[in-house]
């Protein structure tokens, strides 16, 4: 569901819709089936949306039919307006979607898009989903954000912090836990037998040898250098300005970042509506579409599903690849 | 010329030979003619090369001929091998473009890479292309660099520091200095009568209210009020990463960046083969091509000639605003 006051339920309504013509995977949604119908009706969506009693039904629907598994209450939100109250149905949604995946009743998780300040509000106490998903699932190690696009894979080693600490922040083994963790899923989650990572610099020009940054030749290049030593294809330090283009994509299969906009501005330049936001390192399969609740034009029937489409596609894809992997 | 041992003369040979086909405005080398000769020959490349005596006498030359000014000395370069002995005559290839310019007898300069290293070592002190610049021609305010290529402009704020660095080193001042440069630059060199500055933020998510950092509030946010008080439109700060997508192209001319990969990384990524930089806030017109000397192609006609084609493109194109503007 994620937040019901936000696009999320429209996106939805529009990727039912698309269902067919585009060959979409099984999908249902965990939400009320009462708001969506109204929000379809409003949206003048021709689309028919059924409640399910449980994940297995969704196959005995007509096709072009929308499957919801029913929250235990109705879900009253205004499009554009947040409330607090409808917090612990947002949550119940994710914790039902990830108890579901677990049981393998369900082949990943898509999460349509959440307002934190309110969830905060209720009580929620983690920085996003990425961090509740690994509260509820508790893997070996932190799960690591990628973004996804056709044609380029990237994850940041830092995520949420201001520019000026990430120099300080960074460290040989953050960049060791995250390559591997990234490692791991392109060769189980993408199906790449022999994954090429390739390394951003943190330092325009890649520090110049030092002359602009140490981080490159304290930080960055011994981490390159000992995951080569385990046999990983793992290569850079690269300038960040280099690395990305048409030529260069072609020579890795995702790009480890140092910051958040390091990743985030070359893959949102390049397609800024079909982003996915792929969750690794999870016992279960994770996606979302890579934007926010949109509260400025929720209600309106403008959002793209692009996204969503995407994100639903890329967590089939997962799911496919998990079950063929040896 | 440029940096003999590098790229420059055989890129400026195939710009030679391009010339007729894109119709590119007339130019002229500064060089020695006897080395591009050998060069060409080297090439296989059948364009004919004729000293001059003054810019004047490329009117006279057939179609199709390069016109070279010659240098007081044979220049003698092995490909890839850059020595201090020819920084002498790289350095006089450049005043003397600058003073031709200044006396109207060319209506701009395009300057070929140089090698830094061996400049250094020959006694130069400046730290670029656009600093030496800045020494020969005294302008009011520091020269800016702005990237540009078909449908993108950018200007970084700061350039060449480490990414540590930047945030501390971030100004109102120096802000609404370089916009202002930028602001009449768009509109006497590019003829965008009431120019739109988009001006990015430092911080992810534009520091999201100050959680992720102050440099937006305390700095950036006030630059771009003070600008928009003096009756320019400028916008920001948005965050970088979602401003650089197509949709979002179309709402400025030129956006101002936080740091050097804040700028080329969007550039770079959509277009990395014909990146032109400008300089911006000279009493003459410069550009040069996006890239470097790269020795390690050198003397092989690899490197493609698309940056220094755009390069004369956009000289020509910036002199001819200049002319026209009121």
């Amino acid at each position: 569901m994620g937040e019901p006051a936000g696009i999320g339920g429209e996106i939805l309504i529009k990727a039912a819709l698309a269902a067919r013509a585009r060959h979409l995977p099984t999908f249902f949604a965990i939400d009320d089936p009462e708001r969506l119908r109204a929000l379809a009706d409003q949206m003048g969506a021709r689309v028919s949306i059924e409640p399910i009693a449980a994940p297995g039904d969704v196959a005995g629907l007509p096709e072009g039919t929308l499957g919801v598994l029913p929250l235990e209450n109705p879900v009253e939100a205004v499009p554009g307006r947040p409330s607090a109250t409808t917090a612990p149905q947002v949550i119940r949604s994710i914790e039902t979607a990830v108890a579901l995946a677990r049981r393998g009743a369900a082949c990943g998780i898509i999460t349509n898009p959440i307002q934190k300040s309110v969830l905060y509000e209720a009580g929620f106490e983690h920085p996003g989903h990425t961090e509740y998903l690994g509260h509820l699932l508790r893997p070996a190690q932190p799960p690591v954000m990628m973004l996804a696009i056709e044609g380029l894979k990237v994850v940041p080693v830092t995520v949420h912090l201001p520019l000026s600490a990430v120099a300080g922040s960074l460290r040989i083994e953050s960049i060791l836990l995250t390559a591997k963790t990234v490692l791991g899923a392109l060769a189980r989650d993408f199906a790449i037998p022999k994954p090429r990572l390739a390394v951003a610099a943190l330092n325009p020009h890649a520090g110049e040898g030092g002359a602009l940054g140490p981080e490159e030749g304290k930080i960055i290049q011994p981490a390159v250098a000992a995951l080569r030593a385990l046999g990983h294809d793992v290569r850079g330090p690269y300038p960040a300005d280099t690395l990305f283009h048409a030529g260069a994509r072609e020579t890795y299969d995702a790009a480890l970042c140092m910051y958040h906009d390091q990743a985030l501005i070359p893959l949102k330049t390049l397609d800024f509506e079909r982003g996915v936001n792929i969750t690794l390192g999870l016992s279960i399969v994770r996606t979302s579409p890579d934007h926010g609740t949109a509260l400025d034009i929720a209600g309106t029937g403008q959002a793209s599903a692009e996204s969503l489409i995407a994100a639903i596609e890329t967590a089939a894809s997962i799911a496919r690849n998990r079950r063929a992997a040896p």
